[in-house]
């Protein structure tokens, strides 16, 4: 099970992809080919949680990373890359930063 | 406990704000205590979960609410507005898009 906390040993990935809405569906579909065939195979790989915006103009990747050595190893594997560059070409703009969990509150 | 699942019955807020990396601080705080001080109280709040980008650059929260409904009705909350209006002012820009789960896949 996917959680979020504050003391999970994990980095997280949030990348926002901009989208045409006609595209947004091929996007969803790269990026879960992306994440079955090359990301969960990679060390430190912890979870790829993929997000349709109801608005059709946005896919983002909410990612958690064993650490940010693990996430920058990944991004020299030459398949991963180009995985990634299908789902760049798709997307008009994408925004990956790396993040750590400051708050958690729910009810 | 937060959780991300498909089946989750929640829909999801990603906000991204930009932000001076000299502000990235303030902005957290203005955020946690939105939550605390008025979110949470709102009907329909699932959770609030605030990340600080490793860069500086960023402050996403990712939020689930129980419904776009409640989400919208929250947007009509005057304690609400003014404390996001605090955080908008903080912030050089904000995305926020909500979201539905398409896929999630841990290891």
């Amino acid at each position: 099970m996917v959680t979020i906390a504050k003391d999970n040993e994990v980095v997280t990935l949030i990348n926002v992809f901009t989208v045409a809405q006609e595209d947004q569906q091929r996007l969803v579909d790269v990026l879960v080919d992306a994440t079955q065939a090359v990301m969960r195979n990679q060390p430190g790989f912890v979870s790829a949680n993929i997000h349709r915006s109801l608005d059709g103009t946005r896919v983002t990747n909410y990612a958690q990373w064993r650490s940010t050595e693990a996430f920058e190893t990944m991004l020299q594997n030459q398949e991963a890359a180009e995985h990634m560059g299908e789902a760049a070409k798709i997307a008009q703009r994408f925004e990956p930063h790396l993040y750590e969990v400051s708050f958690v509150d729910e009810v």
